[in-house]
């Protein structure tokens, strides 16, 4: 939607033109519609959700982050949305029930038709953040012996509900449900009509229900595959992931990972939508937890105190030092937790990762502590220059080799390797430099 | 692949038993087979991948990212790896293309035959970055008036090399390539065999493919979509990016976002695979421009010598003041370049952002200067004490506004957002934050 438009709807909305303003979002596409909704405040969001006809309502609802779903299903009651939330997709569904408080998340399954309420049901039965939570429980199925030809009539002839991309790779199983191979949609419109299914199944890659659901994405991605079977304990289908489902997913972790890395909370909804109250909540605490942990910072001052007052000048380097050391630990760390994520590295890689770093931190340290000291030791003094220098070269070999190996730690300890990653280290590196800093300035310069 | 088998493997690899390692290989599939020559050296990765079978070769050689690709090219020699260069999907051997030198990239080029080299020419002639290198310029396409039995047999008879999953959308046309809409082909499989093909089409989302590679997998992720028709400037279909692809250019994409935030760059290939040379040389760029940057801090911090001097306390609390100064910037940094990433904010949003992050950086700048506040006027003194509490509500209250601020100004000059993340607002932050707490100082304690 462009700029006019998108103007122009708004003083529709404003103006409680509502005619104009129902004609306005239905000749925008679904796509640019929510995005415009999704700029809003959450009364008006209401307002214009309502003038929707109700394909485009469906798709528009189906779009919004589950946090906004559940708070527009508070705005509008639920009536109103009843008959967008029989239509929505299964996983999507599932998404907005755990979003909603419970009370108005039972009110709205009585909605359902009862196998509706069923499917629902199976897939809530499934911890949350599994792969079980995320499957579509429907999906299209084969058999080893049944002909390619009977597979394509029965396909055709069959309403999987809107997720059609379930049928592009097709379970083959057993009639009790145990995996037994996929076959390609495609390799089955190129087979012989009368061949048997069994002579074009590939091997199928399954992950168990239970299992994280981005562990299961990584799988479906790393191996370039299209679908995923999902099963149960006893090796028995229960649904299927598409290459989409992994990509949201994937997209979801990302936005974790990266607020973590930030020291925040994801705030797993637009960010114009969010109000100042919610963002300071997904803040505070980590600044809280970094400000504790700062506090050695202050400690390790403290009993360079005295040295400090003999030469107030160290005073000066204190920024650039503990930047450049929290730095060279979060580039370390970052570069770690990535490798952990995409399964290039194990925890028990920790010994060659360490031997890695310390060589990199070295190497940076001794070409940033040649360069820092000459130009403090021209600019202040040749004692100066020395310690700065040193200091540089022994900051960041500490500093890479802790934050390469804390997320390592971390993962070691079941703690999610990406919230360590940079305040933690961050500080840790400051109060290690600082000490580092101060006792080799009271050596070279024998304060 | 269990250790125990792969450290049989390394075993067999290390003694030189090369047909127990061959024998070894063939029975791993060709994924974790990928992993194990990841974490070899170069060395004996061209070894190990020599022992594998031909179409074990291709799926290994292909998981590889370009730069090891480009490597083992190197090691092994062109002969040995012209098989697999032949059989590899378009878009993987562009990319490898790119990578290696130019003059071996040449030599390659003429193993192909000349549809190949054709194809791969059109390819290489749109610019790095954009959609045109990353999609497939061999697709199944149809007509409006063919009938759906027509389509469907054409296709069962159609080779389009290895990438069967571009059928599954597919771009419908006028004979001279103009793009008309699109067809599932799970619609054409329901539809009855004599209806056209237009009686089934829909809207099809389409992208130049000139437009960067990153803003067209993102449009079709966010339309949920399985494919995306690539144009050229006339309306002509050119090309397809099915969901798969999206998936690879996005997980690049954010390779590189989250490389940039931890202030370096991205490795573009396995962490235990890089060496101690290429690691340093990815990050001591940017501790060069963050270090020459923090030397604003030093200059702030001379300006204030005659204070620090005078109350040598002061110094204790930079690292933690900065630490808390910086986190609070980079919190707001992180966030908004993400929002502008997934085409939540546009630029011109600058003014509704820095009033959101103004009362953000606000309320956590009263929560934790009250606390710290009264914490340093406990335990040292009430001027202190309030020093402490009103930095931290000055420096709360404008880090965040300059971190939420500057991407969008990095994004206006076409920079990108993710690079100024995180040293620029830092130092930045740190620079300011002594400037204030100094200047309040001086006022509160009469320095």
């Amino acid at each position: 939607m462009n700029e006019v438009t998108s103007d122009h709807l708004l003083t529709a909305l404003v103006d409680e033109d509502f005619t104009v303003a129902a004609d306005l979002l239905g000749a925008t596409d679904p796509f640019d519609a929510r995005l415009f909704l999704e700029r809003l405040d959450l009364n008006e969001r209401a307002i214009a959700f309502r003038l929707l006809e109700k394909n485009r309502a469906l798709a528009v609802f189906e779009g919004f982050s589950p946090s906004l779903q559940s708070e527009l299903v508070g705005a509008l009651g639920e009536a109103d949305v009843a008959d967008v939330f029989q239509k929505m997709n299964l996983d999507d569904r599932v998404e907005l029930l755990d979003e909603l408080p419970a009370k108005i998340a039972g009110r709205m399954v009585q909605h359902l038709t009862p196998e509706e309420r069923q499917l629902t049901s199976v897939v809530l039965g499934y911890p949350q953040g599994s792969i079980g939570r995320r499957m579509s429980p429907e999906y299209f199925r084969a058999f080893p012996d049944e002909s390619v030809g009977e597979v394509l009539d029965r396909l055709s002839a069959t309403e999987v509900g809107s997720d059609d991309e379930t049928m592009y790779v097709i379970p083959v199983s057993t009639p009790n449900r145990t995996l037994l191979g996929v076959v390609d949609l495609t390799a089955l419109l190129r087979a012989p009509r009368e061949d048997e299914v069994s002579a074009h199944m590939g091997p199928a890659v399954s992950v168990l229900a239970e299992e994280s659901a981005e562990v299961a994405a990584r799988r479906l991605v790393d191996r370039r595959l299209f679908g995923l079977s999902i099963t149960d304990r006893e090796g028995g289908v229960v649904g299927l992931v598409t290459v989409d489902d992994a990509l949201r997913i994937l997209d979801q972790a990302q936005e974790e990972d990266e607020a973590r890395a930030g020291s925040r909370e994801p705030l797993r909804r637009p960010y114009l939508s969010t109000p100042v109250r919610t963002i300071t909540r997904s803040r505070i605490v980590w600044l809280f937890i970094l400000g504790i942990s700062a506090i050695l910072t202050v400690n390790v001052l403290e009993v360079f105190e005295a040295t400090l007052e003999q030469r107030v000048t160290l005073a000066l380097f204190i920024p650039l030092l503990t930047g450049i050391g929290g730095n060279t630990g979060s580039q370390a760390a970052t570069t770690v937790t990535r490798a952990l994520a995409t399964g290039q590295v194990r925890v028990g890689d920790i010994g060659r990762i360490a031997f890695k770093e310390v060589r990199a931190g070295f190497a940076m340290g001794a070409i940033l502590g040649a360069v820092g000291g000459l130009v403090a030791g021209v600019v202040y003094d040749a004692g100066l220059g020395w310690v700065i220098g040193l200091t540089l070269l022994g900051i960041c070999s500490m500093a890479a080799t802790v934050g390469g190996s804390m997320p390592l730690l971390a993962k070691a300890a079941r703690v999610d390797p990406a919230v360590v990653s940079t305040p933690f280290i961050t500080t840790f590196c400051d109060a290690t430099g600082l000490l580092l800093y101060f006792t080799i300035a009271q050596v070279v310069l024998g304060l």
